[in-house]
């Protein structure tokens, strides 16, 4: 392809809003354009590159027996209000009406689509398992869409959906779709970092996400400097420091009885520590929580008879639609309250309004304690199972009890882990230490297990002639942040340095002036090297070398072949490739075997099971 | 790929709501599921053929240097706004809001979204020509989507856009995106037949239709026995089958004079016809329509003087919001309403409203004629200019009048040809008979000329530094009615006949029991038909041959290749084409060469300039 043949509009400036490198080169480099917030175009040389990433997904999908389909991007209403996900997904979810009223929602993922079909055609065992993907668009409605395609409104992702007759055989698929998702990311060139959040057991609601570390990156993990346990904070776990009390401890007569002391216009637990010259490890940090659509049963709480549960949509799962908790937990510790809705079976959980916290405690926001506190469920973290001795508040302004003991003096609703894992904290599985990253997830895979087919009302008949419902499992992976993610990866200074993989061209032929025996050469070479499979880029502009270097390393194209009539004078051209500093002459007889040969290698890594290494 | 590790899920029953070929036949050989009204998700087998419509479409396209971008699906409403069409466009744009409150639309075409990408980045008219095509999802949201994939809501398209500097260029492109057409429903196997709607003359505002003959066809076409002319009723013209009057005739003395008669409870031509004992060609049959949006200067027009132009939005021409109109046409003939609009330059025209025709005449429904009316502009097509002694409405109840003469009793606002031509008319270009076919669209080409760099604002700098518009041209085709029509035209009774390029697979191989030696031997067929390129659809389904047989009809791959233990025995196996009713034996040892060679054979029409014929 000549330069001059394509459209690849190259920028010297930054574009405003672009503030990562992925972002401002594939703004530079002329392979995207923005529409509007969050909407981007891709032109030819963002395509060529998308397109290939799209391949590898498409190949490594096909190698593990996925069948590709294509759903449709406007899905029916109907089939979200059947999985409830129509009234339990947020805002995020982009919702129309055609012209004749109906409810439509612009496709962010296709579990409903693909559950209705699978289930108007699956009738006996024999048909499963079955595993069945499509590489799409999909939309979500990002409030704040930013950093180009790694976070835009539209993007295209390959969602694989599965569908099984037992949880051996989920898992086998699973396992399958992680093996897969591996070989994506090592032919991408990615350095991925798979976050596990199963149990570890077969089975089950297991998961994967499989993160690129980024400084933009919205997820939190915390990763073992020891053994490589790797975890989302949303679920991390670290080893507990702390000992849980024994009776005898907690009724050891050297503790002194709770008592009540002032602690005047003292809210915060930094302002408690200084007053009391205590530890916050000393402290019981108490928060009142409201959840929104519980689905814990709360019949013997306390504080909670008059909660009534009800079923939101005649599918979806009876819950209290609102339910406060107290939540106490070490005063060195934070709640981690994505931990703490699943405890609670809560779409959702949000610290209360003040004036719900001067009702239930009786007092203003910075005195709630479980001491004597009945008014609504005690949710303790099981760092408060060790405590003893320890400070916290009253329920009355400006109060605070010291010398509470957990077990003597309050006892909790129920326990458990919900605290935020930090840098620091030591490893579950090793006791190594961990570390934090930011991390942007390109993929996931999961176990959905009959969340879709019960919901929706999928069946089949088994060997015995039974009805049962099948196990599904889901796995998603983003393409245009994928692509992104590699242009992190890997640039430097001047601009993209692709891996062969997903390169636009494997190769830039760049003559010095496009005329005379530099044109027959290099048309010469074009022929050569596309004869032998290698993808040219040869920039017949008439602009200046400099220019064209400049254009080139911000291309990030492999390798960089330039003809001039003096090198060719001695029948030489120079090569170098983009990751290296060095360039090098080499006869041009010899130029296409030489540059098709190492292409070749650098393309060795071929779909599952079939690659040559 | 076995036939067990795939989905296909064929079934013997018709839909109820299938009533041509293709919806029929997709939906039984399980090439595609319904999700709702107009959606359809498209399975695996589906999707095969579908990717080889697409690579067809792609590899014409980049034949002739159009370069693939990818839009978004969601587009900004703003963009919408500014060419005008967001008001222009009917019901059929699907529009929303996300939850910002901004407008988008779901893109059925993409000139905006393309046209504001390359004013972006247009400066130079070194930059020109340049044509884009993306091949992505579009919406339409129509109010009956009937007949599967050939008229659904959700589809996909090919739609290209090119810029130009001069008439000249942009006419060499479109010629070159014709020629692409063509070869691309070549390799579909399809026959089209091309409609032209433009002069002839290069630049302006020519168009041609790429449609393929259909019983439930939303065209009418006209085509000549002779000459092979061809158009859309919507803009067909023919050979004047009258003779305009000269002074001297219509000033003719043996004319009588008009008279008013009674014409006591008659309504309609027919009734006119019966009762005066003539024919329906000297009749002047008149029509009161209402114009929406009419661009039309009509400051000078009779019974204008009140309207008032308006511009509709900021971008938008000034229109009159609505205008009425007397049309009047020669008895037998029809009024096409589409050419009536392009000459009044309207969005669109209807038939007044029973009261409007009273108003406007003086008289009820069916009284109406051009002598007299002074109250709306008289439009006449130019068969009027014709007619002598004719008869017409007398604008009162229960009267006409006869002995009318053109040019001596009544003149027009305007003459145009505005008449539909029907079968039995003659061809414009040689006379020739004219027949009727119902057509489907597949593809469109149309030069837009400045239609959206104006109202976008889209410019570069000339040769010389002036500020100039680029010319446009869009070029679309319909992936999914195209495949559609494949089968439309390729099927019998018993299912699809697949033309080898669009094939799902190229070759099936049915053992009459996968076990023992017909397993072996079927296995290794296989993997030498695979070794060999040919794409292997094993049948190792534990069914009776029959149904074997059965599916393979419907799933109309080209060639069937039957192993049972008898032949094989001989070393044989049955080799059958799906388009022949013989099948014959051959050697199993020289089967895959023989396959190979055969489909090898028929896949050579290649890309643009690279067929080996």
């Amino acid at each position: 392809m000549k330069f001059s043949q394509t459209f690849i509009p190259t920028l010297r400036e930054v574009p405003g809003d672009a503030v990562i490198a992925s972002h401002q080169l594939m703004f530079r480099a002329g392979m995207i354009r923005k529409l509007s917030n969050g909407l981007f175009a891709y032109l030819p040389l963002g395509l060529r590159s998308f397109r290939k990433v799209e391949r590898i997904v498409r190949e490594e999908m096909n190698a593990i027996g996925s069948l590709e389909i294509k759903s449709t991007v406007i899905v029916p209403g109907e089939l979200w209000k059947e999985s409830g996900r129509w009234d339990s997904m947020g805002e995020s979810l982009l919702r129309l009406k055609n012209r004749l009223g109906s409810d439509f929602v612009v496709s962010p993922t296709a579990e409903e689509a693909v559950t209705s079909i699978v289930r108007d055609e699956l009738s006996s065992y024999r048909q499963l398992p079955l595993s069945l993907y499509q590489i799409n668009t999909k939309y979500r409605d990002e409030i704040r869409p930013r950093y180009g395609v790694m976070r835009g409104r539209e993007f295209t992702m390959k969602d694989a959906y599965s569908f099984h007759a037992s949880e051996e055989n989920l898992d086998k698929h699973y396992q399958a779709q992680g093996r897969a998702y591996r070989r994506i990311f090592e032919r991408c060139g990615l350095t991925v970092i798979p976050v596990r959040a199963d149990s570890g057991a077969m089975g089950g609601s297991g998961s994967e996400e499989f993160m690129v570390e980024s400084e933009i990156g919205d997820n939190t993990l915390l990763l073992c400097k020891n053994c490589g346990y790797s975890a989302n904070v949303e679920k991390a776990e670290c080893k507990p420091d702390f000992t849980p009390l024994s009776q005898v401890q907690t009724a050891a007569s050297h503790i002194l009885p709770v008592e009540k002391i002032d602690t005047p216009e003292i809210k915060t637990i930094e302002e408690l520590c200084a007053f009391l010259k205590t530890d916050a490890k000393n402290l019981i940090k108490t928060l009142i929580y409201k959840a929104i659509n519980v689905e814990l049963d709360l019949s013997s709480a306390p504080g909670c008879k008059t909660l009534i549960k009800r079923k939101a949509a005649p599918g979806a799962p009876a819950c209290y639609g609102e339910a406060f908790f107290a939540v106490a937990i070490r005063g060195d510790l934070d709640v981690n309250e994505v931990k703490l809705a699943a405890v609670l079976k809560a779409a959702e959980v949000n610290l209360a309004a003040d004036t719900d916290v001067d009702r239930i405690t009786g007092a203003p926001v910075g005195f709630a304690g479980p001491v004597g506190l009945d008014t609504v469920p005690v949710i303790i973290d099981q760092t408060i199972t060790g405590m003893n001795d320890a400070v916290t508040g009253a329920l009355e302004k400006d109060k605070h009890y010291r010398h509470v003991s957990y077990g003597r003096d309050f006892s909790a609703w129920f326990t458990a882990d919900i605290r935020t894992v930090k840098a620091g904290d030591r490893c579950q599985a090793c006791g190594g230490e961990l570390y934090e990253k930011k991390g942007n997830e390109l993929g996931h895979i999961f176990k959905l297990g009959k969340k879709y087919t019960q919901s929706m009302g999928v069946s089949y008949l088994d060997e015995n002639g039974k009805s049962q419902m099948p196990l599904m499992g889901c796995y998603g992976i983003g393409l245009d942040r994928t692509l992104a993610s590699i242009i992190e990866e890997h640039h430097d200074e001047q601009g993209i340095i692709w891996p062969m993989s997903t390169a636009p061209y494997h190769a830039i032929i760049i003559p010095i002036k496009y005329q005379g025996q530099v044109q027959e050469a290099c048309d010469k070479l074009v022929s050569e090297l596309e004869q032998a499979g290698v993808e040219v880029l040869l920039d017949d502009r008439n602009e200046r070398a400099g220019i064209k270097f400049n254009d080139a390393d911000l291309l990030g194209i492999p390798w960089r072949i330039v003809a001039g009539d003096k090198n060719l004078a001695a029948g030489m051209v120079e090569v170098k490739q983009r990751s290296e500093k060095e360039a090098r002459l080499i006869p041009l007889t010899r130029t296409a075997a030489e540059i098709a040969g190492a292409v070749s290698d650098a393309l060795q890594l071929q779909p599952n099971g079939k690659d040559q290494r």
